[in-house]
């Protein structure tokens, strides 16, 4: 024997969550354990649940538990603008700073022609069909990250949008606030002379 | 609006767990949905399996899903010896070696001093019951963690057995094996040279 079968059941589960291997499932395995009951029930509720009740808004893509999602359906929101984002926790970031009052639409998933992942492979046909059908849309702002395959993404969905007459921007490039001169990597650098603002 | 609530609940679970703070907690709500079916629901129940199944030996404390645990009733072990271990998952490392043949007695804690745990808080009582209705016990092994806290509770539990006439040892102290001398420190250094074997 090594663990109890139950233990040992768990474990498994645990590792097959990104990050935890055998150790540390070992080891929240155990902690579970030593929980309260109410905790573990919940936790095992909440697993279930978000698992059941969770969808993706057949209008932007966003994680939800309504369809349409209730940024989709606020009426209040500024309809003609989309941020165009690659996943639901970029939406939660955004909305965070409380600043953005457009709408979103999130692609899963970035185009990235060295993983063979393509712009039939992200949910980037559902964009195209909304602004052809949504004659209110004039910005569409690309919020994908400053990564490799981000600005890929960007160039391709720029391309594709601009000769339907849309704005098409993204977020800008420079320092991040906070950071040091001395640390910043060249290509950022660069950004931040070319995208130099007047004081 | 942040998450939904399904998502949220299911980031407030995992926090509750060791080491895990809201990001990676929101990393792994995100990724759990991602999931398939099966391996979500397998989750939720080996979750409520291992806190509704498992329990604590009766004997040797020792967790397992049947009292007294399979340790204790396996009549093909050696009776004479107890190995004493702070916690399950040192007797699980024990049993990976599969050359301790004896039994187990799990403490579930240390005597520390620092923090105020004497010998009542751990689970040393049930211990000196076992082999006073037990004249079978012969060598009691101490293997809890080269630690202050380990080596407190060994030289109490020696003290407490001495006297009853029960031969107490403890694992041997020296060199991990692959270690390089250059970077021991010299406690163990120092048990190195004392505890030093012939060739």
């Amino acid at each position: 024997m090594l663990y109890p079968t139950p233990i040992a059941k768990l474990i498994e589960s645990f590792t097959k969550l990104p990050g935890i291997g055998i150790k540390t499932a070992t080891r929240l395995a155990f902690y579970t354990i030593g929980m309260n009951d109410e905790d573990v029930n919940n936790f095992a509720k909440n697993l279930l649940a978000a698992k059941r009740e969770l969808t993706y808004c057949s209008v932007c893509g966003n994680l939800t538990d309504d369809d349409p999602c209730n940024i989709c359906t606020d009426e209040s929101r500024d309809r003609s603008t989309v941020l165009v984002v690659e996943d639901s926790k970029d939406v939660s970031a955004m909305e965070k700073i409380q600043e953005y009052h457009g709408l979103y639409h999130v692609l899963h998933g970035l185009i990235s022609p060295m993983n063979g992942i393509g712009p039939d492979d992200i949910n980037l046909k559902s964009l195209l069909t909304r602004l052809r059908d949504n004659s209110d849309i004039h910005e569409v702002i690309i919020a994908t990250n400053a990564t490799a395959d981000g600005e890929a993404t960007a160039m391709y969905i720029s391309r594709v949008l601009k000769p339907a007459g849309i704005t098409v921007t993204r977020l800008a490039r420079g320092l991040a606030v906070g950071s040091d001169i001395e640390y910043a990597d060249e290509v950022t650098l660069l950004r931040a002379i070319e995208n130099r603002t007047e004081l």
